[in-house]
């Protein structure tokens, strides 16, 4: 087996190892393909280095199949195609009492805080495993994490159909919060500035506006008669996608917070209090989101494959990581860790 | 009778005047009692002069009788007791549309928009009145509008038996929303700085905490066993308050924004996704929370009566405006209208 371990300072190594046989309720699973997150890029330019131990690999939007299964594994067979869902809890922390597992105080996300994806072969705990339905697409399975990111944010921003939905930035999640908030028949505006992904969005059939050259705020009130957006996702993670999501919600609107902003930014707070606006935050994602996506990357129904720019092998990471990290006409690109 | 004009320049004049019959569908009132509310204050201190055309006679806290109707006023009887819930809406924009009357995107404010209740007689819309229990004490009912206030920031922030609140800030709405969320079952901790209102609180049974001497966040973690509180109001208004608030939040918590923030405010945004916090604006109120503000208030249950610092005749309006300009050892000032 092959594995990519990150070792600091934007660069990987890539090592033969020997795999080992799975522990009891553990699993050994050929890694079909990996995806590399907004996270990853983070860990790669250095920001979560209190959080990673290098040498260390990482990715965890990944899918597979089952290679090996240890004792008390039940209900898989060798050859099941499997994701992962990442977040394992520590199940007594207040977060978990209440049943918020996926927020969990002292969370140990699987790939970030442990050992990830990029290599050929991976023990995983068991209980973390999704099983998927036979003859999937396993590159469209490598989507299915960001995926359920975006069944989880629509889901907890109660889009309904007919409504008027805004999503700030074209990233994968954009993209994905746009696709799935679609297929409940929400009517979708994504504001994006970065022309490829502009152009990307269009082919993926969402209804694009480029603030920088439209007035976002105008074509929102025309298309509601004045009223504003039912709901705002924030996902650009910029001081002025914040500031304009206060100006798109109608009375009693939504902004969905979906975006990491590391420094406390300025909020209109007088807009919440004059028209009875809400605000979540959301993150991650819950056991029902991750089968629901499942269900979505299954029905072939979304146009995912379109969001994979390119498919490179495991000893092209860095190259990869490279080319995310440093130009923004990428938008997924997936790593193939085993034949 | 007479009538109380503001004039600008913090100053009023005190005028007879002949009362006017009322039109058709409205109704004249011998206004009893009617409370100096913060709006008011802002408005004195000239905060708010792109709304009010001096003279004006402000003033909507009231509580008063029939004293005369105009044709077509049904339900009603000469002496009948009544408050005024000072909201006329347009029914025509968005949000009187989807059933938001309350926060109208063109609301004629009662009392700031157009004349008030700082009189002995005031002619209005027999529509915005609610009518009261028989025999309810009339200062008491003069606080119904505060009252409601709060019963609509308690509804909207669903608090529910058994819950660990904590409401920043004692003033007048403070306070109302501590003694409602008490009424519901809730577990209220009330911060405040001033010690004439925190000895206030807790004259009112409110348990209270002086954050600039007290830890108020470790407090609430010891008292939560470390998962935070389920609900924060906000009614400070100041950027120390917002800041504690996503500190003090549990996972899945609510932030109810109460107060007005003239200004953009610094908010922790990271902490709204890393907890998946919701916020929630709340303003003014709705029928139901009206009916809600009159049952407590008649029940004599709330010990309301201590929120009335003193009750002054309208002859010493100027003097009551600035006495609550100057001192805050002042809680609610109600001025007697009419005898």
């Amino acid at each position: 087996m092959k594995a990519a371990y990150y070792q600091g300072d934007k660069s990987f190594f890539i090592t033969d190892c020997i795999p080992q046989s799975p522990n009891a309720h553990e699993v050994r699973i050929d890694v079909s393909y990996c995806g590399i997150c907004g996270t990853d890029i983070h860990i790669y330019r250095g920001h979560m280095a209190e959080r990673i131990h290098p040498p260390q690999v990482i990715g965890h939007e990944m899918s597979g199949t089952v290679a090996e299964m240890g004792v008390g594994v039940e209900g898989l067979q060798i050859g099941d195609p499997v994701v992962v869902r990442p977040l394992d809890s520590c199940n007594h922390c207040p977060a978990c009492k209440a049943g918020h597992h996926h927020i969990c105080q002292n969370l140990n996300f699987i790939g970030i805080d442990s050992p990830g994806a990029f290599q050929s072969s991976w023990n995983i705990s068991a209980q973390v495993l999704h099983k998927l339905p036979l003859g999937i697409n396993m590159e469209i399975a490598a989507l299915i994490e960001p995926l359920a990111v975006a069944c989880h944010d629509v889901r907890l921003g109660q889009i309904r159909s007919g409504e008027t939905v805004v999503v700030i930035g074209g990233g994968p999640i954009g993209m994905l919060v746009s696709l799935v908030a679609k297929s409940k028949g929400a009517k979708v505006t994504l504001a994006e500035v970065n022309p490829f992904r502009f152009d990307l969005a269009q082919d993926l059939g969402i209804n694009a506006i480029n603030p920088a050259e439209d007035n976002l705020e105008q074509y929102i009130l025309d298309i509601t008669n004045g009223a504003g957006a039912d709901a705002v996702f924030e996902v650009s993670g910029s001081k002025s996608g914040i500031e304009v999501s206060t100006e798109l919600c109608r009375t009693r609107g939504r902004i969905i917070v979906v975006a990491i902003f590391p420094e406390p930014q300025p909020v209109n707070l007088f807009k919440f209090f004059w028209r009875e606006i809400q605000m979540l935050g959301v993150r991650v994602y819950e056991p029902e989101d991750y089968e629901e996506a499942i269900v979505l990357a299954d029905s072939q129904k979304l146009p995912l494959e379109k969001l994979i720019t390119s498919v490179q092998p495991l000893e092209a990471l860095s190259n990869a990581f490279h080319s995310l990290d440093t130009n923004p006409n990428n938008l997924k690109i997936l790593i193939k860790c085993s034949d």
